[in-house]
């Protein structure tokens, strides 16, 4: 019997060998890649919360030191850097002879798979967001969180807008996705440290939570319309309306759809008996939401984000929450790292004169983010004897989606190096000093009983 | 106060924005493949459940389904697809306006990112593998265990390769792959066919699963041998020896220093305190062990084999366990439908005259993998009486690592269209036959209790 020649020798033989010649070395350039994100968001992340920092904080610093800024270790073709810039790539040409036009490719790819992964990875961050915002606790704050909330996403918009472009000359667009960037307090970073200070459930600590939490929302919106912005690179008034009327439309539609689907979600998770009954019907969910998000030019998370939302209302939240957290662990990281590693602070060494500009344009966003989060406390109504100060305090501190803008804002060309650069000090600086302020606002006099700060740390 | 014309235009602008221009739309690629992905794998599974057949099965046959055989929605380049092949570009299209050569680099982008995350997927797997094989369990069922394994691991090897040399004049290369293939029975099917047969505990089951384990690792080092040979293209016997001692040496010198450091996770993940510090230390070490695998050219998977192995050895275990569980099931799910998706199993229509060699060649496989591992019965000795045709058929499952092998030689260029498809067939149809064939051996009386098959399953 005779084996037929095209089962022997296949057309597509030699091209499949060529790709299969790389796919093991881009393969090790992944796992290469993520040995290091993990190292440095692990060490990072330890060594913040030994200093009694969010360990967020120090994984990001982590990325800064893995990344364009010092050890080159994970550098990226979209910030410019070429496969030789690469320590990572230096270390694979260690273990296999590479060709140097197979250089690049392999260096191109194994960065395009690490950015997807980053990617996933603030899409499950904005999933699990939005499973732990809950929709109920935040109707009982009220007004007075939403007031401080408006508030502290207007007037850090507008005036680290507006100050960029009469200060400093900056075109719009970046200008604008600045400002924004100064709009969204950090849920985590803020009650992880009211809690640490036994001020979570006092009425000023009640306040900042909810403000904060609805801060984070407009922050999302805030972010879908600039992201948006950026895509058409213009801004457009009647473009900014469509975008803020979809970005709303979407949330709130999304929401009231839910109360629907809350039921098709537990049906259909209790129907399935496989392994990741709950997980896989959720992530479709999500995944679902974000490819919509992102079909109709908003941006995927704001999709994540919302799907998060309503699964937080049904009866499947506590099992699902504890399935999502090994793969966050696992996927989050890898985006604060990026966003890090992107950052080249190199950018405003102030011994380089032409740095100074940068310097302080920083400087700039720094006090615009302190100042326009503090005076936040003052607007709070019929509260007489509140402490205003911790208010505005506990606002300070921008985290997961500040760096979200810095990271897409990059990713869009929208940010130039020294602007993101600023915006990653930023976000690093209003998070260092949140923690001793805030002791020095409350006089350092916890309120709370101990245990009740251990049950929300 | 001037602006600085670098900060207004950056030099990496153009590039920058035209790179983000696809960025959004390859993203869009990867969370609808995605979503694919995992509508095809729950579907699949939960019909494949329903119809008494392992989930793993119907998650292969949902593949198969959005894959190059059928619906087009998940089709990859290296199995010679353009994106005009795509499904899922033509609805990617839909959203928005894309140019053509955009489209190619797009397909190719999230193709790619798909195959990175189904790798990550068959990493996570051979890793869970590994934690779920227990060293001392092992030890335990001893020699009549080790003596099913080799001569299932020999008897298919040596007849499915001959046979395909002698009889159908297969080159060496691909014939090696196509025997080995045949090598590895399936832990996780077996045990669960056993397990809901009440024969989990049974003397026949106990050898089964053991030996089944045993194959396992057998089936691993094989096919790490089998794919170096595959990298080089040639079987040398030197470079044969060479590959099997260090794979040997690797399995036994990981096991041996994992007592060590075994010590060292425990007091790590012990001394990390923020979150993730169990899962995110053992990915560490996982992907470590995988990427030196790598290194020295043997697979990726065989690390993470041997680090699920090392770690299953800690106190650490059962939280681990727990913690890998999602993970893997968000990510295992990306491997399986992708080798459905990848084979075509068009090229095995009969209707088709010049496919029927293929045919023949699929036909001849079932036969020896049924065959060579129902005789391994008859190896049992010292111990009368016992159902030797059950402990036969309950090694006929092949499945996860046996899809591993069909993949990776697809990847790697070894296994042309026809003989892919006849291994994908090979293991779909011995998955299926197995639960009836066994069934009937063991005269349809279960022994167990139905609350030690509950607990198993």
């Amino acid at each position: 019997m005779n084996y037929p020649l095209e089962l022997i020798a296949p057309s597509n033989y030699v091209l499949a060998t060529t790709e299969a010649e790389n796919a093991p070395i881009v393969l090790a350039g992944v796992l290469l890649s993520l040995i290091v994100i993990y190292l440095a968001s692990k060490l990072g992340g330890e060594l913040s919360r030994m200093l009694d920092f969010p360990p967020v904080l120090g994984e990001l610093v982590g990325g800064v030191v893995v990344g364009a800024s010092a050890l080159h270790l994970l550098v990226f073709p979209e910030s410019g850097a070429t496969a030789s810039d690469s320590m990572l790539m230096t270390v694979l040409q260690l273990f296999d002879e590479i060709s140097p036009e197979a250089v690049t490719s392999i260096f191109e790819s194994q960065s395009e798979a690490v950015s997807i992964l980053a990617e996933l990875g603030v899409i499950v961050l904005l999933f699990e967001i939005g499973l732990e915002s809950d929709l109920r606790e935040l109707q009982k704050v009220g007004y007075q969180a939403a007031i401080v909330a408006v508030v502290g996403v207007v007037a850090p918009f507008v005036a680290g807008t507006a100050g960029l472009m009469l200060l400093f000359n900056v075109p719009v667009l970046p200008a604008v996705f600045a400002g924004a960037a100064l709009t969204a307090t950090s849920i985590g970073i803020t009650s992880k440290v009211l809690s640490e200070l036994g001020h979570l459930k006092s009425q000023e600590g009640q306040i900042i939570v909810g403000a904060a939490v609805i801060d984070d929302v407009l922050g999302i919106i805030v972010l879908a319309v600039v992201a948006s912005l950026a895509k058409t690179g213009e801004v457009d008034v009647f473009n900014v309306v469509y975008l803020i009327i979809s970005a709303s439309a979407f949330l709130i539609g999304s929401i009231l759809l839910g109360k629907f689907f809350n039921k098709t979600f537990v049906f259909t998770a209790e129907l399935f008996k496989t392994r990741g009954n709950i997980v896989i019907t959720a992530f479709i969910f999500a995944l679902f939401m974000s490819f919509v998000a992102n079909a109709i030019h908003l941006e995927a998370i704001l999709g994540a984000f919302a799907a998060g939302l309503v699964l937080d209302e049904t009866d499947k939240r506590n099992e699902l929450d504890e399935q999502v957290i090994p793969i966050a662990d696992i996927l989050v990281p890898i985006f604060f790292v990026s966003v890090g590693a992107k950052v080249d602070l190199s950018v405003l060494n102030p011994v380089v004169p032409e740095n100074r500009q940068g310097l302080i344009l920083a400087i700039f966003l720094i006090v615009v983010a302190i100042i326009g989060k503090v005076i936040t406390g003052w607007s709070v109504f019929g509260k007489p004897g509140i402490n205003r100060l911790a208010i505005g305090v506990g606002m300070v501190p921008r985290g997961e989606v500040g760096l979200v803008f810095a990271g897409i804002g990059a990713a869009s060309g929208a940010l130039d190096k020294p602007l993101q650069a600023a915006i990653i000090i930023m976000v690093i600086l209003t998070t260092f000093i949140a923690p001793p302020l805030l002791r020095l606002a409350f006089g350092d006099a916890p309120q709370d009983a101990v245990e009740e700060a251990d049950a929300a740390s």
